[in-house]
């Protein structure tokens, strides 16, 4: 390249996802064994019908559908999250605490634009969410590693001894990508008592808490009524109603916070897609039951998972939950050369965990993580017929 | 704010065109005299009625428009740009040298993410497009303004004596947002010339190429076959198809430089709206002629604002093309008072120099940007009518 690079930008690893599609290229698969593909978080089937008419409807007939809209979202989605959030978590949420985003991922660039420059810090769990790594690096932002242990679970008081006079902040993922499980509601109430005393803030990432598992509202830190002085939550619209496609996403936090995220939002995005709002409302208004629905597939598909592990020689499952399994493999290869092996002998794209975790964490080499949610039951069982074939 | 805030972020501005919405607020405009809002760059009819039902079509039919799709874009999209690109600009573009963001000021902020870094330096003439400016500001990124003169064309020669070891770009728009005016292929030759030869970027945004008032292609970049060792190229589909609402925009650049905005793609926007890149698509396969039409109808608008301003006492017009006027007012009032008092007495909403010039230059105080191009001739009449009652 002879013009000028960026060298956090150079120094920040490449999409993962885009690297692991690359492995199949050259790659053919038989019609009787086809692609098990578990490497992206993603319904593969369509929206229900009626959001999909919703969509068409605005889209002929609705001229707002295709004009700029305000840089924080359409007024009414944003009420209708301040409204059922509240009910839902059992806390106060006003409509000018939220702010709705081109996708989760943007939610998090935004927020974290508004918290942290080069040379801050920031503390994550491992293995962590890649997106959120590689925005740290390309902003030159040290992102903390912040090891768990066999649960998975980050610990509280290992993460205060990481804070330095520099930490701008904590993020978490609940149900966690890429490690499954769901946070207990004590552990982020601990950490949101830990970010209030140092000052920094708690940002959690619920893009998966529709599926899950456990009845009634996941933690309780809305119901905190000074929660705005130290959290910041962040949602995506695109798993709850198969939108992927749309980009929708939302941020609650302070409305202070939310007007300097306006200043970042304004200026990557300009506002977000209308359409994809009109959906994210649609659904909002008229998918509760569906959306139930769907959450029972994905524990279902979560116990066939749990079921197969538990029956799989040598394999252990980590962390299990929403999307995603994330486990440790019985081989000496190291997981990105076995991940390459599993496309070409079996037929199954998953990522390594190489991907999840920093280079100085050796179990990296051991893990993949597994995004079941897109594969029936049917094809669960093809899963680990596949994975019993493989051959250290 | 109890929680950090960037510093950065903080000396950023806030968006302009959200803070002059607010000066609305609580002004009641009588029906015989409506408000005339010039504030925005934004067609504000809807897209031709084929292009709506192929939106329709799609998001009721087609499953991949609500799925991710790759990070770069649609292929056809990025292939049918680079076909027309090549034809239009004749030069050789490549698909692989075109990449799909969210609008174009997402292109620009990806593409400068891989150029600057915090400590950087940026060349952009004055008046220059405020989110190019703010984003600069928030990424630390020093924006060194490049004065223009009377004819608001920058000057190569002066451009160099602002070029240091931390330069990384100079960023041009053509046809100019705000100033209006059309950069002369000459000029833009000279600025390639001068970019390659220090060995920085030359950031070519032509959001509003297809309103230029000249004939045939307004520059030969494309035409020097070693272009993406110098040019990276920006486009936005808001204009031409009316799809504001739908953010798509592209960059054209070298192959290397797209894996470096992948990332950033990746990371902030996973991947484009999928029905808006449908929506671009199927215009440039079947609105060529409507979007001619569309010009012509800019063009008759662009000749009422020369006609009107030559006739408005004490007013200059000092650029005028595609969707802006940028003029010089007479009076004593800085532009953003005297913007506040156009909304109370007048019911007209433009924006001051001041969110165009940096605090530096004076001359802000005397400026306005007029982005007439979603107002009919009738309109256009009825604002110098409006202005020709201001008093100082």
């Amino acid at each position: 390249m002879t013009l000028p690079l960026n060298p956090a930008m150079a120094a920040t690893f490449p999409p993962p996802v885009m690297e692991a599609r690359r492995w199949l290229q050259g790659v053919t698969f038989s019609p009787d064994r086809p692609l098990i593909n578990v490497s992206q978080a993603a319904p593969v089937e369509s929206p229900p019908l009626g959001l999909r008419q919703a969509l068409a409807e605005a889209a002929l007939n609705d001229p707002q559908a295709h004009l700029y809209g305000p840089v924080l979202g359409l007024p009414e989605l944003r009420a209708e999250i301040a409204d059922q959030w509240s009910a839902a978590y059992g806390g106060a949420i006003a409509p000018a605490q939220v702010a709705i985003t081109q996708g989760c991922n943007q939610a998090f660039t935004a927020v974290m634009s508004t918290l942290a420059g080069a040379g801050d810090e920031v503390i994550l769990p491992t293995p962590w969410y890649f997106n959120h790594k590689m925005w740290l690096d390309m902003q030159g932002v040290t992102a903390v590693p912040l090891a768990t242990g066999a649960d998975l679970l980050p610990d509280p008081e290992r993460a205060a001894a990481l804070i330095t006079p520099r930490t701008r902040a904590i993020a978490l993922v609940s149900p966690n990508n890429p490690g499954g499980v769901e946070y207990p509601a004590a552990l982020l109430a601990a950490f949101r008592d830990l970010c209030r005393a140092r000052g920094i803030a708690l940002i959690l990432d619920e893009t998966y808490r529709d599926f899950d598992s456990r009845e009634g509202r996941p933690h309780d830190l809305f119901a905190d009524p000074d929660w705005a002085d130290v959290l910041i939550h962040l949602y995506s619209f695109s798993k709850a109603y198969r939108l992927t496609g749309h980009r929708v996403g939302a941020i609650v936090a302070a409305e202070d916070r939310l007007a300097e995220v306006e200043k970042f939002l304004d200026t990557v995005a300009i506002c977000p897609g209308q359409l994809g709002q009109i959906g994210a409302l649609w659904g909002m208004r008229n998918l509760a039951q569906w959306v139930a629905g769907e959450r029972a597939e994905i524990l279902a598909r979560r116990a066939a998972m749990v079921a197969g592990f538990s029956a799989l020689q040598g394999w252990r499952l980590l962390g299990c939950g929403a999307y995603f399994a994330y486990v440790e493999h019985p081989f000496a290869a190291p997981s990105p050369d076995l991940a390459r092996r599993l496309v070409q002998e079996q037929a199954v794209l998953m990522l390594p965990g190489t991907m999840f975790q920093p280079d100085t964490h050796p179990e990296r080499q051991q893990q993949f993580r597994i995004a079941f949610a897109n594969v029936d039951t049917a094809g669960i069982a093809a899963l680990f017929d596949r994975l019993a074939r493989v051959q250290g």
